[in-house]
């Protein structure tokens, strides 16, 4: 047996364990951020529950942290509170990324995580079965039940070698990406094995796993070993400790193999994580900003090796560098140690601890420039920048970068390497942790005036007969559809609001023609909804009359998203139709009821006068989802059934 | 002599040294910051000249640092090339807050400096004659022009006794607001003199002259004595210093004595700065954030400080605390002190170097909350945050209003006061100052598509007749009338776009009410146009077609900014004519010409059937600015007359 279908046999609360069959499966832990946790919370509260019933629900805030506005205040003050009331963990702003903190303090082997951000897989570099998932699907795990997906496919991943100097688990997860792509990982779980574990800290692990959604897996995951233990005991955590691993014969549906020893510096050039490329090919591309931070690499080992690396050196006049301390544990520990007080004398600009530029939270780069950073997405105008140029690489290759003024490979710096070890001890300082009261009855949630009910989805029509109000390509990413950034990600718990920002970078007349049409139709192509786990890639449009959207394929959370939120997710049976469907066409689905039972449903082209097949595989729950116009009108009506019983 | 007229008095190249009576005095030092300067040197640009003709100019980068869209790095790049290219040294991003920076590094006792920004009389604690302006006046003080102001009156502040514990330079200059309101220093130069001098450091100083923006004053000095020798000797410009105090027999035109054994901690309520009451009167109200930063209290005593006082300690769980050191030396040196780790452990926030949360730049407060703040300004929503209830207090009530997560006066706190020296040696570490070559005719000036010509005036029309668009009261800021902030800000080398948020908080429908009246006025009441020395609050109402301002009072930087920009700038000649106007009065006025010479005017309200005089005591070269249409017409016409001749 694999790790990955041990973790899952022991979690299976329904279905069996072959591939593309619906499970259902126990959640131990769940986490939030401030960018989907509004919502998820007030989704929980809409359950009725006194408490949560995880082991362990935990609410951070590490997105929405500029704070240009009241809402963000306001929405920390609703998270605080809320988890006052229902039993949540609360990290305070400034106590760093969910998923840097989630591991140091919490992450447990052998358990499984549920986070509404897509990024939650990073725990699995700690033998953890991490998931992002929608808001929504977050909810319903604090609230005991399971959580529902196809059984991914299992990809083992064998490693051999050690990774040389320069190298790091950035380039790992790099080279899968320039070998996969981006759609590499879709109905996947992704089992790293062999020698080469072993040789890799769990720093290089968390990143590898971290990235891993970019490769659109439904999680990755790392044997829990006694690198593990020694990071575990080094957190004061000892006795979160097992060991895991796959059994000696264990079997994977695919297979891949890495030679460490193979690998060289690597980075993914503008604008999608698998397009990689040698840092030597693209080396001499002058540079005016870089980047070190994120969930992906902002650890005590990056920040201590970018600090060594710049010890007595300068930062290019030409570029502007930030560093993002991934939490406070590594900010307090860089400082305490001596390092980063070389990231400042070296000419670094100095960010809070948070996911920071990465989401566009700020530091958009100029017009034309070229950013490296150490950051997993690149997607166009993520940056807050419409015409960026975004690569990303390791912080041993950002450094590079940022003294030079170009891109460059440093190995060809002529200076030392660093191998940074893993600490022997971590500072362990948790007074950013909000415990919750053993009886939370009497704690009274704060609302701003921001924070907007969650819209109700509705049954579908027996017809749907509709506008294609967008025809999109492939890889349409969640930025895309539901743009995050400094401007946007403020309004996430005001769905009204964030409804006016849909397609924005796409077509900023869409929720304007939305209104106008009514239901309406979006059609796309392969890897639809790539990208974040946020629910309101599909809530907002919904709230703008999107009634069915028609692809090739689904990235796994943005289908679950449509899904919950009574969203019909087809796929062209023949994905050749995708060329006979135009913007502006005219489109009607009959006998949806009858479509949803037997999967598949014949598309009239009422504008061209053709016809074709549109497939919707659902299990039973989603069919139910979808016939109660979405999931939290279903938990709402068997609320009223078992009242009325 | 004091010491004022003692620098005046060497820099003097017109008038005379009598109060009213309009001065031209040589200008040593400018600097700019981000906010203003890309229009400053726009204009600088358009005055053709191939240098610089100062001592010295510098271009800081302190406000536009969130960076939340292409708009803030093309400006960034704009003022880095453009000072390569004309001699201007430039102050990257990260290398901390113009005033903090200025004084470490560059200040000089006895020299004059001028800066577009309000608080540019920091400087003035080390004996500079430090005055803020509009950016088209320190342009032309780059160009070796004379800047003329009217002889302020000189306010000799005399200070008696010693700081007691718990107190700083903060509650000095509260006191004085406390005493003389946010319209007592207006057309006066504030010296402090007297024994209790000597006693105060010199970053008590820095922030008493800071501040001394928020009288209204002119400008503060300090005497230049042993306190100031020896931070400058620390800051390794030993050479810098000159001794400089005011005549033993010295006189001033106004006295004020305070008693600083009788000080005790105070704070500024919401929502002026001069709403000065002791601590005590307040304590007890809930706190949910603190800010310690600003070019008024985030100097290395000041931090060092507030981390003494934090150590071992805990932020209280409902309060955000956010650090933002003032300047990269302050940042290193608190990190390599020791202090910092302080500030971290205890659960502080950490921001960039920067102005931050003092212009609104993030960090808004929640809906409705208390937010304490080391910083200047509390005008209502300057924080971002419509509803806000900020005070203004020392870094020590700031630390004790965040441990007890109430208004708090330190000395309740139980736990003993803190007497921070100021270092013997600074840390001097300069890679943040890019230095202009020798010959910048090369360089290349880089511009974003963000960045937009200056919009010319017009020479005024014999005879005026429009309608009041909007009538106001006293103490209008130009925090009113042209907001800062994280969404405007950015839009500040662009005055077609921040044209549109001219009035924003008072009467969101002016800039349309505005475009669609053609020539319009503004009425409004005493201190019109205190705070910032943003001529955007000039520029772009006459982008808007304001023509005229009529007003009972206006505040100094506002008033130049207005004739540079060619509006008249009318007091009521009797301020109950000021009962007598209403909104959307139909006002004319005749024979603009005449009345520009006879500082005269009578003007008929067409509405009410009535008649008011209005004045404008213009100096001769005020009127020949506003007959040109602005001060960059007049410059223009005066370089074509030179090269016809």
């Amino acid at each position: 047996m694999n790790l990955t279908c041990k973790i899952l046999q022991a979690h299976l609360m329904s279905g069996e364990l072959r591939p593309g069959s619906e499970i259902g499966i126990r959640i131990d832990q769940t986490l939030t951020q401030d960018a989907t946790g509004t919502m998820a919370y007030l989704q929980f509260e809409a359950m009725g529950l006194p408490r949560v019933r995880t082991k362990l629900s935990v609410s951070y805030i590490d997105h929405n942290m500029l704070q240009t506005g009241f809402e963000n205040a306001d929405d920390h003050r609703y998270l605080q509170s809320v988890g006052q009331k229902y039993g949540i963990v609360f990290s305070r702003p400034g106590n760093g990324i969910c998923h840097q903190v989630h591991r140091e303090r919490f992450a447990v082997p052998a358990q499984t995580l549920l986070g509404s951000d897509s990024h939650t897989p990073t725990c699995g570099g700690l033998g953890m079965l991490a998931i992002g998932a929608g808001g929504l699907d977050v909810a319903v795990a604090m609230a005991g039940e399971p959580y529902f997906i196809p059984m991914p496919k299992v990809l083992g991943v064998r490693l051999t070698g050690t990774l040389q100097p320069w190298c790091s688990g950035k380039d790992v997860i790099l080279e899968m990406l320039r070998r996969l792509t981006v759609k590499g990982g879709t109905g996947r779980i992704v089992e790293y094995t062999g020698p080469g574990v072993a040789s890799l800290s769990v720093s290089h692990r968390f990143t590898i796993t971290n990235m891993g959604a970019e490769l659109g897996a439904t999680t990755s995951v790392f044997p829990s070993d006694e690198v593990t233990h020694r990071f575990l005991a080094a957190q004061g955590r000892e006795g979160d400790w097992v060991p895991l691993a796959a059994d000696p014969d264990a079997t994977y549906d695919e297979t891949v193999e890495i030679d460490l020893d193979t690998l060289e510096p690597l980075t993914a050039c503008p604008s999608s994580p698998d397009n990689v490329v040698s840092v030597r090919a693209v080396a001499g591309t002058p540079v005016v900003q870089v980047c070190i931070g994120s969930c992906t690499n902002s650890s005590y080992e990056d920040l201590a090796t970018a600090a060594l690396l710049l010890r007595g050196r300068r930062v290019h006049p030409n570029v502007s560098m930030t560093v993002t301390p991934g939490s406070k544990q590594v900010f307090e520990m860089i400082v305490r140690d001596g390092y980063f007080a070389d990231l400042i004398a070296a000419g670094c600009r100095i960010l809070e601890s948070a996911c920071g530029p990465c989401i566009g939270m700020g530091q958009a780069p100029p017009t034309g420039g070229v950013s490296v950073r150490s950051f997993n997405r690149n997607f166009k105008g993520r940056s807050g920048t419409a015409d960026d140029l975004v690569y990303l690489a390791s912080p041993e290759v950002c450094v590079a970068c940022a003294l030079t003024g170009e891109i460059t490979d440093p190995r060809t710096l002529g200076i030392d390497p660093i191998a940074m070890a893993t600490p022997g001890q971590f500072l362990i300082n948790d007074n950013m942790l909000v415990f919750p009261p053993a009886d939370g009855k009497d704690v009274e949630v704060l609302r701003g005036p921001n924070i907007k009910p969650v819209p109700l989805g509705e049954p579908p029509t027996a017809t749907l007969e509709a506008p294609v109000l967008l025809k999109l390509g492939d890889n349409i990413s969640t930025d895309h559809i539901m743009p995050a950034g400094a401007k946007v990600l403020p309004l996430r718990s005001n769905i009204p609001a964030i409804a006016e920002f849909v397609f924005m970078r796409v077509d900023p007349t869409f929720p304007e023609r939305a209104r106008a049409a009514g239901p309406s139709l979006v059609v796309g192509g392969s890897n639809y909804g790539q990208g974040s786990s946020r629910e309101h890639a599909a809530l907002a449009p919904m709230y703008l009359g999107v009634r069915a959207v028609i692809v090739k394929s689904f990235a796994r959370i943005h289908r679950a998203n449509l899904i919950n939120f009574g969203i019909l997710p087809l796929t062209f049976a023949d994905e050749a139709d995708h060329d006979g469907v135009d913007q502006g066409d005219q489109l009607r689905l009959e006998g949806i009821a009858e479509g949803l039972t037997t999967g598949h449903f014949t598309v009239a082209n009422l504008t061209k006068g053709t016809n074709f097949r549109a497939d919707a595989q659902l299990t039973e729950r989603e069919r139910e989802v979808i016939l109660a116009g979405g999931l939290l009108n279903k938990i709402k009506s068997e609320k009223t059934e078992t009242a009325a019983v």
